[in-house]
């Protein structure tokens, strides 16, 4: 790692000389810090400018580090390439004076770095445990995906906690809305359930993008771990994609009725994608729910250049026959219109809990076709519409065996399983699903 | 009608002649009052002894006036016999001073008899019209089966209000809570939702057996009238018993689960029977409901010496896999309780809005099986849980077809229909259950 990264930062200086570019490259991330797990292959390399200088030059040299690249966009463009094995980010930023100057996002990287080189010294080992236990149980990647900690984010916990367990034990008792400061600078209020102070830039919350049920897993795991160690938090088993008949005995067993939406994934950045596939999963529960349909659960998930929504619905059939409550007996002029609105009832109208109600028949009594009449007319988000427009399928039940992309079928074995280990010895046994690492 | 009541009332006399019981005859109810409604053949004629009297020996005279009789019993037994075509109520009671000496509750009613003939006089019509026009939409009777305007009611409010048409206006702007007191003498609180003063007895409300239903569907369709008078307010068609073809029919086209329970009603008087079946109605949808099984409607009904309750489900199955709700992540004695008792789930312990959730089967996922193992097991009222348990049935869907009662056919034909007269005109025409008169 030490020697690709030296090669690289050698290739770039050298490209820039040629072209007379001022450009200083600078490796961060974990690989800077001595605090990248083993099982990584990830290398962050930048490529500084002064603040007047030039991002689109330094872009031009990102491209030519490596024959096998592409292009990518985040606030800016920046380069992915392979080298050697490993995945390296190219990211052109500006090298400004001190945090309160950034002129981009990614230009406060470098201050993070800088900032947990000083003091980590001695507890690298704690931060490789903590990250390797939040990826465990599945709580790692600050990416909008997770929505878990980033790496940055352990780091500095592992700095104000003092070790691996000290984090462990202070989390357990964490609430929403808990608070961490380390430099005692931050002033700013924010909303989200754990705060912690950003130390290069005190009106930044580091854990911004940590969600709820994230930090919570987190807390309650944590509290599990610390009663009955093991490794298997740290190593959980892997699992494989699931067969026809796992499948199949998964959707008898449940009982339930699984409903799909699959579609091409819109060609967007997954932080720019999860939320949008997240927003479209809240509509078309909303719609469903409006109706009358009950939802078990239901997640989202992308495989090769397909995204799929799932479904799982508790109740997926409704009687024809419905309720259409209308105005209390005594606006009268209310009743005329609701009347005129309803002539021709299947039943009533009559008088309950002192309004007019009238029964009718119910437009879609199956969730299925709701949803295929309806999905179009969703607030979808900006990319997934079109997506969808573009041409969708719907699966229900064993239809979804048709699809038979690995990728989506470890997403199932995971929905399935949605096991958190809270107490792993059980529940590593009880599972038709048990991995098989 | 006069003939046949002092016929009956000569023949009281001269049976407590003969047995030297001193007893009073009276004619009482609307026959009493000249506000008789021309379908009815119901005679109340009262066996009056003094205070200090035998009730006993009064109902032993009852029991003389008619070869064709029964017993029946409210707060004190009596005699129901048929006399001329006519129904008549032989009832024996106290005669007492004033009302506020009552010892039974039917000792009052001489005093209605005699406080509506003081007043009541030019005005028999709009009593009249009143009590059928009540009829007609179905809210007369003050019996617990109906929880409708008992007809003492009736009159009370046309003395008032001053004519039918007078109620009926000022009936259109009641709400809830509405009181009137003719003589100004209560000074009690009621609750119920209309509060009519006794006039013979302050602290009575005249109307407690009066439903907020049954009270909304008088102001709702007072107003419809008055907008739109037509007789056939009156003299609604009366509904035919429903043939299998059109119970098939009312099946398919509602597309709802009908649930039948069918039972040896109790030998009880309508009083006490009606009330016990809307509590056993109540605590069947109530474990329906809390089991995430969904009700559109249902109503109870007797017919001959049967019993019946009908559950109209809008959702009658779920699925095999339910959540269940665990602890709040940082109550860990709790959480780790919850495990315990759930070792196996399906899928989980997951974390979801702060909580642990485990997902498991449900016991029952058909409304059916749930209500057949759990019926014997509910609050269902005194007489109806031994009835039940002596042997019950439950028909689902066209398994109700096996019913061939007629009563029971009108009772559906009535549940289907389920028809206030707000808009009669439309109304008439737009139902497959079009009445036959």
């Amino acid at each position: 790692m030490v020697e690709t990264s030296n090669a690289i930062i050698a290739r770039i200086d050298s490209l820039a000389k040629e072209r007379k570019i001022i450009l200083r490259a600078i490796l961060v991330g974990s690989a800077a810090r001595n605090t990248w797990l083993s099982q990584d292959h990830d290398l962050d390399i930048f490529l500084g400018v002064t603040p007047d200088g030039d991002l689109a030059a330094a872009l031009e040299v990102a491209r030519l580090v490596a024959v096998d690249y592409e292009e990518k966009y985040a606030e800016h463009p920046y380069v992915h390439a392979w080298v050697d094995g490993f995945d390296v980010d190219l990211v052109p930023c500006y090298l400004v004076e001190d945090a309160s100057s950034l002129k981009s996002a990614v230009d406060r990287t470098p201050f993070h770095t800088r900032y947990v080189s000083r003091w980590i010294a001695g507890r690298e080992d704690d931060v490789l445990l903590l990250k390797q236990f939040m990826k465990g149980i599945d709580v790692y990647g600050s990416e909008l995906k997770v929505g878990g900690f980033s790496g940055y984010l352990a780091e500095l916990l592992v700095l104000h906690y003092g070790s691996f367990n000290g984090v462990l034990q202070a989390a357990s008792a964490w609430r929403p809305g808990t608070r961490i400061d380390l430099e005692g600078k931050g002033k700013k209020a924010h909303d989200e359930p754990l705060i912690v102070v950003d130390p290069v830039d005190p009106n930044r919350n580091v854990a911004a993008a940590l969600t709820m049920d994230k930090m919570l897993q987190f807390v309650a795991v944590s509290h599990a771990f610390l009663k009955e160690p093991s490794s298997d938090f740290f190593f959980p088993m892997n699992l494989l994609p699931l067969s026809d008949e796992e499948i199949v005995a998964q959707i008898n067993v449940r009982g339930t009725k699984l409903i799909l939406v699959e579609f091409p994934a819109p060609g967007v950045v997954e932080d720019i994608l999860y939320p949008q596939l997240r927003k479209a999963e809240e509509s078309i529960k909303a719609l469903l729910e409006r109706n009358g349909f009950l939802l078990l659960r239901s997640d989202v998930s992308t495989y090769r250049d397909r995204a799929v929504m799932l479904f799982e619905m508790e109740v997926w059939e409704l009687s024809k026959a419905s309720r259409r409550i209308g105005p209390p007996v005594w606006e009268a002029e209310h009743i005329a219109r609701f009347l005129e609105a309803h002539p021709l009832p299947l039943s009533g109208p009559y008088i309950a809990k002192g309004k007019v109600v009238v029964e009718e028949l119910r437009e879609y009594t199956q969730a299925r076709d709701l949803l295929a009449a309806e999905i179009e007319n969703l607030s979808l988000g900006k990319h997934i519409l079109p997506a969808i427009r573009g041409g969708y399928k719907i699966c229900v039940g064993r239809e979804m065996l048709d699809i038979r992309d690995d990728g989506f079928r470890v997403f199932l074995a995971h929905y399935f399983q949605a096991r958190a280990p809270l107490r792993l010895t059980t529940a590593c046994c009880s599972s038709s699903l048990s991995g098989r690492s």
